[in-house]
């Protein structure tokens, strides 16, 4: 018996998210599936976390128990050969016994993009929300540092959410403008990601922050509100959820491990 | 009666070309009945050029005739209002009666993009072709430059080209490799990105000097004997043409009208 650790991106357009449903179509299906016809195991897979439907990913990390003796190194190939094209495994490698994805996760970077440019990119749109009207982008950017820190979260949780706990720690925020695309003289506005990370999230809870900021941008909130938000504890005190298809898991970090996917 | 004219972009993914077919489904329809239900005439509009089947285009441009009044800067909303959401309209401008998009451009580019990295890029694979065995990049630039120049490209050309004269100019050849999502000790080639420019090109020129690209980086011809194979006007000279999802039109140029649409 070992334990295998790998890397995956994934287009997440078709399917209803990474962790197994009843309905079927997630990514955990097809990577168990591939897995047993490759090994003619029936594995159970541990992905670091679920990704909404629609939500896309670079860097997700998952691990298995198998007797296979196949090499790490030819795992990826082997895999990727009986998966959907959308779906690629970057890298394997052989971990100790007690690794978890999730469980040894210690922090996690999550990816939003925003289209503020006029006219939507026709090759990215599946992973854009495009805002061609006007966002004050440097409030949203004050009020996305606001997240830094330890609290509770319920505000910007699912009210589905089944965690007891709700205290989270966002370690860091950062928002990086693309303007490679901006025509000069025109309304836009570059293309915006917003990247955070933190040692763990609730359900919904990038969505939500984001749909949040676009509400600050907006001109709904000012970005001192947030903090006001964050206290209320309360759902309806913060923005809306935004929508999936913009959000990219970025990549997992784990203490002792290093992956060199991106 | 004005005569105005567009830049769009679009992913051919789904679409039978640019150009007006009988099974429809071309880029082209949805355009004019866009164009039809915003103002209410059947125009024909006129493209710089065709694209084939799952072709892209960054800054196509056609032209129509219309008796509408309404300004040319409203015109890019108001069509994408009414297209599928991988067509979008991203430039207008009033023209001369005697501007033809086709007969008056003067130039046109397109680049040809090929993942030369170990793992395809799931969101972007629509539009690349993966090519993870090595590749001698070098050569496949040396043979490209032996492109530039005048010529009868007949061992380029589809057999099945209706062009009376196969003589074109090729302008310039320019690879420009990204290396962002290259790791390190791996045998990640990067992603080539392959631009033409000429006066014109033949029917599927372009991807037939791609596909003996390939073959030149598989090893398979040397750089120099391109002259030979252009020299021969014989297709069977040439390589196969290569597939057609990693090919974008990369602009048009005029010599009074300027687009600024990248």
């Amino acid at each position: 018996m070992r334990n295998l650790c790998m890397t995956v991106n994934y287009d997440g357009s078709r399917y209803n998210g990474f962790q197994t449903q009843p309905d079927g179509n997630t990514v955990q299906d097809h990577l168990e599936k591939a897995i047993a016809t490759l090994v003619g195991e029936k594995p159970k897979i541990h992905g670091s976390g679920r990704t909404d439907a629609g939500v896309h990913a670079v860097g997700q990390v998952f691990n298995f128990m198998t007797d296979s003796p196949i090499p790490a190194d030819r795992w990826p190939l082997a895999l990727n050969g009986r998966l959907p094209r959308d779906i690629v495994v970057t890298g394997a490698q052989n971990v100790p016994l007690e690794f978890h994805s999730r469980r040894s996760a210690k922090r996690k970077t999550y990816r939003y993009t925003i289209n503020a440019n006029q006219y939507a990119d026709v090759f990215l749109r599946h992973m854009q929300l495009h805002h061609p009207a006007r966002l004050n982008v440097q409030a949203m950017e004050e009020a996305f540092h606001h997240f830094v820190g330890t609290y509770d979260f319920t505000s910007f949780a699912s009210r589905y959410s089944q965690k007891q706990n709700h205290v989270r720690t966002v370690l860091e925020t950062r928002l990086e403008i693309d303007y490679s695309q901006t025509r000069p003289h025109t309304r836009d506005q570059g293309i915006l990601h917003f990247y955070i990370t933190g040692n763990g999230f609730l359900q919904h809870m990038v969505r939500i922050i984001m749909g949040t900021l676009i509400q600050v941008g907006e001109g709904k909130h000012k970005p001192d509100a947030i903090p006001g938000m964050i206290a209320a504890c309360d759902r309806s005190a913060a923005g809306p959820t935004a929508v999936s298809k913009a959000l990219t898991m970025w990549g997992v970090h784990y203490d002792d491990i290093n992956f060199q996917d991106k």
